[in-house]
């Protein structure tokens, strides 16, 4: 497995015995410039909509505005300032040095047709990848004052409170089975039938379906008992595993496959280990 | 039709006629204090949840929360305090003065079960019925920081701002047709197969599903461009039909029946008018 391969693999088994390697020193400078990173997101995203978001249609007919451009520019030059060596995979622009073992991955406005119609729901995604195993976490939701954060071995947070991922207690059961799903253009986007989603939304008729990471964000704190994630890209993925494992919870990838204009494409659930492993072999009978 | 079939009837013609003869002053002090009880249900409501949330199963298995219960009660106080001679049907408790001309209708917390489990995106509803018509609708979304509400004639609102449903021009096309959906689970409600979910997901992939008022907030607003409601209560739609009017937006209910055990059941679809309309005349071929 080549170096970008395994980078790009947030799915994968990721070799978590190679993550012990990284410095304990340099861990935590990679978290706190990662979640810098963010705050220079934020602001950036901000001033733009401050002085009028400008919106476009990408070739896939998906929607990109001057926000999303210039938040990834800021943190590419933070990137490249910061860390010369290292490599940068984001939504929006060529990625950088594929061949470095320490890869940074942005989607600096996951959700952007709800920002661009001013809802709260979208956020900025930030992964870091070390030999293809996640080190460092964040999804930062701006409007919504919510930020949650990991890095591997000193735990997750949110709004830099401890998360942890229980099991469902007897007393939770009234409110225990919440997931969270993409509608169902995720399951169509490649030419299948979405047949997969009617599957998840007869197994689970209460679900939401919130679009964007903000279902991950959940998922981590346990708001939502667990969320699946349908032929997203690196970039969608780029914090989840490392802060629903640092949380407690499990993170299984059902597919990951390569599709022609699209990329490496990834489906996974998240969230609660029980509620996971029961969706995942729902899923695994179906992909 | 007697005057409780007709005050609980958001979805009914309502008699727009009737709504002339409520006097101006009184109309503004009645949103006026639609706006004060909802300030009171918010406070309430953190006041619980800085003390503890007690969680309960009702008879159909949802759940009900203390700080629902004391919302309500302190919003029937203040009714009875101020307009004595008013009726007041709310989700928690019984109706006070069913035959009384003016009918008060709250839903304390739209959403228990997010509101129990920290997201934000639960609602306080409150509506007021005239004859049967709506002419003051509040809705609360306290942690998200957003209020919208309307009273007969006098325009709708969000955060103290004037909102108004535009019709998408060109320019928004790639934002448009982005519709909220209640989850599967409010279409087998009743025993009905889910078709109906079905069909509205295959029509419109891109759904939202948020499971509260949220839905209706952002269809009022135009940050959704339409929003479905299906075998929902009087309460839960309590606000959303004067507040989407008086913004400019088409309200149209596709459906009404007594339910046993569960009251009369509303369905409705509301927004931009032109989306709206395309959605009821798809929903009526299968209603």
């Amino acid at each position: 497995m080549s170096t970008l391969a395994s980078a790009s693999d947030p799915g994968g088994d990721g070799g978590g015995d190679l993550r012990q390697s990284v410095d304990a020193a340099l861990l935590h400078q990679l978290l706190q410039a990662a979640l810098q990173y963010a705050d220079c997101c934020r602001e950036v995203i901000w001033q733009i909509r401050r002085q009028g978001i400008e919106t476009d249609a990408k070739p896939d007919l998906s929607v990109v505005t001057n926000a999303d451009l210039a938040a990834e520019r800021a943190f590419r030059e933070s990137v490249e300032r910061d860390f010369p060596q290292m490599g940068i995979i984001g939504e929006e622009l060529v990625a950088s040095r594929p061949q470095a073992a320490y890869q940074w991955v942005i989607d600096p406005v996951d959700g952007t047709a709800d920002f661009a119609c001013g809802l709260p729901t979208w956020g900025s995604i930030i992964g870091l990848f070390f030999q293809g195993a996640p080190i460092v976490g964040v999804i930062d939701h701006p409007d919504l004052g919510i930020r949650v954060h990991a890095a591997h071995g000193l735990g997750a947070y949110r709004n830099n409170e401890r998360i942890g991922l229980e099991e469902n207690t007897s007393s939770r059961r009234a409110l225990s089975g919440r997931i969270g799903l993409p509608s169902r253009s995720s399951f169509i986007r490649c030419n299948e039938d979405g047949d997969i989603f009617d599957i998840l939304a007869h197994a689970h008729p209460d679900f939401r379906a919130l679009r964007t990471c903000l279902n991950h964000t959940y998922a981590a704190t346990g708001q939502l008992d667990a969320a699946v994630e349908w032929d997203a890209n690196l970039w969608d993925l780029a914090a989840t595993r490392i802060i629903v494992e640092e949380a407690g919870g499990r993170y299984v990838c059902v597919r990951e496959r390569q599709q022609p204009g699209a990329g490496k494409l990834y489906c996974a659930v998240f969230g609660r280990p029980a509620l996971v492993d029961r969706i995942a072999a729902l899923l695994a009978a179906h992909v």
